[in-house]
C-alpha cells in the first residue's frame, strides 16, 4: 500500500527510488497506527504499508511478527506500530510522530514547538488507551464478551468524566493558542490536529449518543476537527479504500451497551 | 526540596546561582514522578522538588495545582509530573526524562541511542499505566475498595501474562547489548535504566508473592537492578528522606488479595 500518489509526492520523492518510509501496522484496523497513516497522508510522502501489501492475504503478516521476533533486530519494538527508515526502527506511535513529521513537513524546527506537539501527541496516546481500555477493562486476552459488565461500568466513567476531561485540555490549548489558527499550535496545521482529528472520529464512531450531546460544549476542537477533513489530501485519503472502516476490532468500537 | 548535595552537584552549578530545574509532582507519592526523581538524583544534579518544598503543610501544593489552572501558561500540562526550565514547561514523565537526559549526563547525544532510549521509556510508562490500572480498573474517580472484584479479574490477567510479557522484552533488550555491560543501551547507565529499576522495586512492593516466583527467570533485568542499586548517589537517595516510601496512594500498590 502506498500513500497518495498526487502530484506532491512525485516532486517530493524521486518514484524510480525506493519508497524510504516502511510502516509496520496491523493490517485491518485503524488502531495505534491510524495517526501515522494521517501523518503521511497530509504531507503526501510515499510510504509502504507493509503488511497491507498484500491484500489477498489480509490476515498473513509474516512481515510484521518477524519484525518483532526478529533476532537480528538490535532494537526491538515492543508491539506495533513501529516505523522502519534505512537502519533505524521506530516504535510507539507518539515517538514515531516527533521523529518523522519535522521530515514530512508536519512541525517547524522550533525545539519549544516540537516539545510541547509531542506533550499533545503523548496525551492523546494516554486518551487512546484509556478508550481502548473502556471495551477491554480487565484483559486484552480475553474477548469483550467476556467483560461485558466491568466494560459497562468503565465506560460510565470514561464518558461522563474522562472524555470532558481531555475535550476541556485540547479545547483550552486551541483557545490560548494566538497565532489566529484553527490549529493546535502556532499558525499552520501541525502532526497533533491530525491525531485530534482522529480522536474525535473516534469517540463519534464508539460513542454517537454520548458525543453528539457533548460536541456543542467544544466549538474550537470540533472547527479544527472539520478543518481537518477538507484537507485536500486528507479528503482524498478518507474517501479511498486506503482508509479502513472503524470497526468492532480496532481502538475505537462501537457497543450500543457502552454508549449511555 | 534539593536534590543530592554530593560534590558534583556543587561542581556542576555554582550554589549562589539559583537552581534551574523546577520538577511538580505530588509531594506523598513516588507515582509517575519517581523516574525522574531518579534521573536527577543518580546525576547528581541540583533540582526543586516544587510541591515537597513546604514539609508542614503535606497536603497544601498551591504551586502545583495553579500551574495546571494558570491561565497565563501558554502550554499548559495536562497532568503531573512537569519540569519547569526557563520558560519551558514540559509533562508527560517520558518526554521530560527525554529532554533532560542529555543536558545531566544521562544518555549519550547520538540520536539512534536517544530514539531507543525513549522507545524504552515510553514501554516503561505503559507498563506503569497497567500496574495503576490493576487497581482501578474502572476509575481512578474511584476508591480501590469500589472496584476490588473487577481488580481482582484484571490483577491476575497483569501477573501472569503482562507482567512476563514485559520483563521478556526487557530482558530481550539486554541479551541484545552487546556493549558488554549490564545496561540496557551501550556500556553505560542511561535513564531508562534508572526507569527499569524503578519498575522492578514497584513490582516487588506491589506483587511480593507473585514476583518472587518470577524474578529467577530474569536474570539480567535482576542484576540491572542490583547495579542501579548500589550507584553511589541512588543508593544515598534511597537511603534519605527525599525517597518516599512505597504506599497504596501511588502506583504500585501492596493488596494481598491482588497478589495471587
Amino acid at each position: 500500500m502506498i500513500g497518495s500518489t498526487n502530484k506532491s509526492t512525485f516532486t517530493k520523492s524521486n518514484h524510480l527510488s525506493p519508497i524510504r518510509y516502511k510502516l509496520y501496522y496491523w493490517p485491518t484496523i485503524q488502531g495505534r497506527g491510524e495517526v501515522i497513516r494521517l501523518a503521511f497522508e497530509e504531507s503526501g510522502e510515499a510510504y509502504i504499508d507493509v503488511a497491507r501489501n498484500k491484500p489477498e492475504k489480509k490476515n498473513d503478516h509474516p512481515e510484521l511478527i518477524d519484525m518483532l521476533q526478529n533476532g537480528s533486530v538490535n532494537t526491538p519494538p515492543f508491539a506495533p506500530p513501529f516505523l522502519v527508515d534505512g537502519n533505524l526502527i521506530i516504535s510507539q506511535a507518539a515517538a514515531i510522530l516527533q521523529y518523522l513529521a519535522p521530515k514530512i513537513g508536519l512541525i517547524s524546527d522550533d525545539t519549544a514547538t516540537q516539545i510541547f506537539a509531542h506533550q499533545i501527541q503523548l496525551t492523546i496516546s494516554d486518551l487512546i488507551s484509556e478508550a481502548h481500555d473502556t471495551h477491554h477493562p480487565i484483559s486484552s486476552a480475553l474477548f469483550y464478551e467476556d467483560q461485558i459488565e466491568e466494560s459497562k461500568r468503565r465506560a460510565v466513567y470514561f464518558t461522563k468524566l474522562r472524555i470532558p476531561k481531555y475535550l476541556t485540555y485540547f479545547e483550552k490549548i486551541l483557545t490560548k493558542n494566538h497565532g489566529n489558527s484553527e490549529w493546535l499550535i502556532g499558525d499552520k496545521l501541525t502532526y497533533p490536529d491530525l491525531s485530534l482529528f482522529q480522536i474525535v472520529e473516534g469517540l463519534k464512531y464508539a460513542f454517537p449518543k454520548v458525543f453528539s450531546k457533548l460536541s456543542d460544549d467544544y466549538v474550537k476542537v470540533m472547527t479544527l476537527r472539520d478543518a481537518v477533513s477538507v484537507r485536500p489530501n486528507i479528503a482524498a485519503y478518507l474517501a479511498s479504500t486506503r482508509r479502513i472502516e472503524f470497526n468492532t476490532m480496532g481502538v475505537f468500537r462501537f457497543y450500543p451497551e457502552l454508549d449511555e
